[in-house]
């Protein structure tokens, strides 16, 4: 094991210690990340948030502001990932019979990409809506939490299968 | 589909609006919550991190840090979430061959529980691994984040099966 | 002109600097304040927003989440401030045609009181609505916003006339 | 009522649901936002601040602190407000008989305009003075919170009657 | 070298782990801590200040509000600090020919101490004073930055000597 | 003692008033600053944390991250200090028998300085070091926090002798 090995993870040095990468050389691109997970539920839980198109109460609007704000946060959350302003957010749900899909697409003009604030968005709103749900269901579970897509920077862009 | 149905969420009043719960008539009480997710990954990028008790370098310890900060601003994230002064904080980590275990637990001594602020832990760790191993594997999956434990409260004890 | 005029105001000392008033020895007790403002804008401007009890889109649902959330956060915002744990929270509206009541409703149980939560909470989801609406409207005025009441503690209960 | 009457508000989408619009298309100017309001209170307790000039103790210091960092703060609490880095922050005081005028001024160089910074700002700092006078006054109203003046950006100049 | 030396540190478990200490236990009492430091700077610096008890301008007045703020942000700032809530908080000058003297003090009533508190208060009073004077002086240190006097707990009164 | 002695002071006007300097007119260039300050220990502390390169637990990695998102944060401690974006952040230690050195390396593109950025980093770092240790020794003295190295901006480099 060699201090090689580190330096695969770029938010390590050689030496193994965490630092926050330098980015100033990259550059200003449009970037744009989606990211989705689900937050699996009892269909009786899935009801009282609302039926198909039909949504009763506040629980996805919370969700979603939740999703928003959380996205502006993400450097203060994840202790090595840049700040940068973002441009755009949206954060959507699709509401199923036993789950609801949380999907977040953000973009900015930054030199890097906009991966983790997709991911914190899609994170902070399924953690609202089991905030919202707890109190008749406390077995959810969320999963599938990953990044769907991504375009801009230098690295080309992605899509998962 | 009648008001009565969103009583059933006691975070959304009688017509569908969310309101922050009273809880002020609750009994403070000594209350704990352990959750648990995993984030799944090559087994390359698991062997970036260290090799079972074998640890290379920063990327669990910033981890710890990360979620244990969250832990502490989960009534900032969760826009319905109480705030509470939390009195005790672990998260820690199980490395496998393709995947990270996250379990954190958290005690308080207070009026409402802490498995808010377990779940975010949770999820801010696994998002802090996410973002230190990105450069190497952008396929990992953050997968069944749930509640495992809970106790205190007059709801009483809950486990996971 | 005397230094003992200073000490009317309980936040500063007797030259007249700036402290965080000690509150230790008073008693933790049930503590309730009530706000309100109100924004006026355009009948144009609230008909987008929606029809008396038919609301259209989400503005008044994210103009609470916000109020909700600020509230939480006032003690980060106004200097002076003593932290608390607030236990209820509660932001709502009244439609008009030309302008919107913001009503916010606080309860704690705690050494001072949350009338400073409470005109925060209505002050930020104002601020919100106006963010929502500038749009097609710049001319809105946020005005009105003032204790409407007040219990617990020493000084005794506080009405607005 | 139609969906089209909800792309009015440009924060929702055809469907009335909150989002933070794009604003990555929009040049990047120099942006200036000017915002006034008052807080009305009795003679004494105005005069406890100070007396025209002459400024007893550090009431408005305090809140012309409160004020520049809470425009820096605007998009945590504003919830679908774009960040931006704001390059000038000027908040005064205009010490009547009965009242405190509050005056800011921001101004930055990016895609979107700073309004909602300049209106917070006068808020946070109008709220702080309440905060400092209500040992002595809880009879205080905060009104006329308004846009005064707005230049850059494609809209052009807004200048309040 | 053994993990029982780590079990002097409480921060760290015996393997050397991160953790927020247990503290519910412990008994709430009354705390308090006063912190210290000073901050050098050339004498035609603290000149621009002011000039013993007359002060020019704001720099001193800034200084203490921003301490203040700090104090009641120290558990967000220092990862394993217990978040508490601050019943008083004083932070005051003492302008000499070549430096200024920070003083922070802090009460509480809670399970743990406010030392961290009282020490953030003073760095960060410090490092606003120089913010604002680095204009003209870019030599100043920051210095002698200790816990002065400490009481409440079990662990019994300390007093630096 | 007149007006144009304040001025010498940017960040106050000619009344003595504090304000955010207005820096939107300089350029935008690539700006660094390191800053270094010492925590002085007794030996066994320091003995607790490490020997040499051989660290024992966790208390520098901890104190590295708070350090990194210190610096994050600067402009929410500071109240004049302007927002920016920070592009790259290293924060290191040099354990000696009686002190640890704590130094920061700060970069970005923008048009003001990162120092108070490093200063604020550094700060952070040796106050997370402090809590960690504070179990063992409460005489722990935080100093020579200073500036050493400023490129980019106008003013040409500065380097501390």
């Amino acid at each position: 094991m060699t201090g090689s090995e580190h330096s695969e993870l770029t938010h390590l040095d050689a030496s193994g210690k965490a630092h926050m990468v330098d980015v100033l050389d990259k550059d200003v691109t449009r970037r744009r990340a989606i990211a989705k997970c689900r937050i699996e539920m009892d269909a009786t839980t899935a009801a009282a948030i609302g039926n198909g198109k039909l949504i009763k109460g506040d629980v996805l609007a919370v969700a979603r502001v939740a999703g928003i704000q959380a996205a502006k946060r993400t450097s203060e959350l994840i202790p090595l990932c840049h700040p940068l302003m973002i441009g755009a957010v949206a954060v959507d749900f699709e509401l199923e019979e036993t789950y609801v899909t949380v999907i977040s697409e953000i973009e900015t003009r930054d030199r890097t990409g906009v991966e983790m604030e997709a991911l914190t968005a899609c994170s902070v709103a399924a953690l609202t809506i089991y905030d919202m749900c707890k109190s008749v269901d406390k077995n959810m579970v969320i999963s599938e939490l990953a990044l769907w897509e991504k375009t801009g920077g230098k690295s080309g862009p992605y899509s998962r299968d």
